[in-house]
């Protein structure tokens, strides 16, 4: 059982700065995430893309927004469980939450911050009949660890960026890449579709459109995919594989959470804008999952309500003892880790 | 008299940063501050003081925080009002706004937006009975325009960062700089205590300890000041100067916004939470200004607080429209200046 001060749920850039906040109060937090690294969407959808809104920076790339808030976390080691959803909650005796992933994870802390962004990223999977037996046998949805996939066959269909941009690094990782979309046509920065046309012509990704996989094969693990060609007349290709990595987006779903009984409005969480609580004291909900009158959901916003909702858990945390606010500027930041940064002191000093 | 959608009171991070969202929204902002220059307390008081809790930054200059949002603003081509301080307000029967400045501006918009901070900023007088007399005409809190000392004989009196910094840098452009304090030893950042000893041993600063200025003299503008040393024997010296910059802090007042009719609980504008409204319908108040419960004074509150009342205020400003919100990593950020910062567009393209 994984115990922690503040259980967040959601890694997305509002989950991460709560961490933070929560390190200047004491507080240790944990995250739990349906995808398999930290920064939510930001990472997963739209690394690359330039951010205009976000206070102090004219412009900054998702990713680097996420690069830049896990630095600024660090020294409060946070605790992750990555590529697993909260599945259900459980309250103790003793007031606190116990919250179980699909994979059986538990995690225990007597306030819960739902940060879920628009809900855990589900794989749009595509419609083969025996596709939900071979996950984890040679299906993947996301790709968490490249190094599974050194020196193996993989076959990815999609035909947007992240098709792409996977196809791009695996063919320096795997023994063979065989691209498979539906279209001639593929959509994403032109420089990722450059570079696959170049690998094309290298030989080292093996492109087979227009064309779809309709089914998979294997006994126990995949062994191969069998692909409809489309075109003058249709055929079938058995083409053998070891990995078959599906790459048609991402759908967000409230899913489980929408069964903790919590009060929802229009897929989202209401709270209150004292603390960002919800309508079960102890869980609160914070960024693009909550909503409440004036709500815009921008990540700016998110980080005001992580900070507030800290203030309110560490008063559920520590009821008798009152928190006194210092600037970071005057306090510095003292990490979990031994670090300290804090502002040079000004000196007293004679000038003769 | 100058015409603007928002009129922000106050251009500390929140003001500036209110500039942005509005800009978003089409609305034009104009600032009023009573400092010289734009960025409040973080370019006034502390600079080069390193903030750690602004989000996505784990360190930022309060100074380069400042220039990172007049970056941000730039698109959007904010006025200022600077050196001035909001006085009057009044009603106009077209149901806009028009707020006087100490030294008489005019400026009228349908929205106010009071972002003042912990107040206007009020230099701390020496206790000197001809002060007032002098003022604009020899004697200055603040430092606008360096070159107004060109070549000037300059005394500066005080014995913090301030006295320091700005000895140092007329040390360069005066002809004469004498720095008077009360006691020997000086406080502030060890480098700017050093370098004053240094430009001191040089001759290029004149140092006069322990003493205090206790009088002026001069006919229509200043000529010289008195300066009482003290030590075994107290002494007074006549020493002519063209200028005297007494530096001993500012202390924040909320000053007359006090008397405007809003609602106020320990010295802080009261608003509601659902857009930063004050009691009176279009007057705003948002960052450290404003109060409700479980508010906070932290620059990212500020922010959040000026994204929400940007929302509102184009709804009063346009109650038939209806804004649908638009992310920048989509809608990327079109400027008044005929700018336009946006992702680069995916491609669609063949590869064969």
């Amino acid at each position: 059982m994984i115990k922690t001060d503040i259980l967040i749920i959601g890694a997305g850039p509002t989950g991460l700065f709560a961490v933070f906040e929560a390190g200047l109060l004491q507080l240790k937090c944990h995250l739990i995430d349906a995808l398999p690294q930290a920064g939510g969407q930001c990472s997963e959808i739209y690394p690359k893309k330039p951010i205009y809104d976000i206070p102090g920076f004219p412009e900054v790339l998702a990713g680097d927004l996420v690069n830049n808030l896990m630095e600024q976390i660090k020294p409060f080691q946070p605790g992750f469980t990555l590529g697993e959803r909260a599945n259900t909650i459980e309250k103790l005796e003793d007031g606190t939450f116990v919250v179980t992933t699909n994979k059986g994870t538990k995690h225990n802390a007597p306030v819960i911050a739902i940060a879920g962004g628009l809900g855990s990223f589900e794989p749009r999977k595509p419609l083969i009949n025996n596709l939900n037996a071979f996950e984890d046998k040679g299906v993947s949805y996301f790709i968490k660890d490249p190094e599974v996939f050194r020196d193996k066959r993989v076959l990815i269909s999609g035909g947007g960026d992240s098709a792409l941009d996977w196809s791009i690094f695996l063919a320096d990782v795997a023994s063979e890449v065989t691209l498979v979309h539906r279209r001639n046509e593929f959509r994403g920065a032109l420089d990722s579709v450059e570079k696959v046309q170049t690998l094309k012509n290298l030989g080292r990704i093996k492109l087979i459109t227009p064309a779809e996989v309709v089914g998979l094969k294997g006994t126990d693990t995949l062994e191969a995919v069998v692909i409809q060609k489309s075109g003058d007349i249709d055929e079938e290709i058995i083409h053998e594989v070891d990995h078959f990595i599906p790459l048609f987006g991402l759908s967000p779903k409230l899913g489980p959470i929408g069964d903790w009984g919590l009060e929802i409005e229009k897929n989202a969480i209401k709270v209150d804008t004292f603390d960002y609580q919800t309508n079960i004291p102890g869980i609160y909900a914070i960024g693009d999952v909550n909503t409440y009158p004036g709500k815009l959901k921008l990540i700016l916003c998110g980080f005001h309500e992580a900070t507030l909702m800290c203030q309110s858990a560490y008063q559920r945390i520590f009821p008798d003892k009152k928190y006194v606010m210092k600037y970071t500027t005057v306090g510095g930041v003292s990490g979990f880790d031994g670090s300290k940064k804090e502002a040079p002191k000004a000196v007293v000093k004679t000038i003769i």
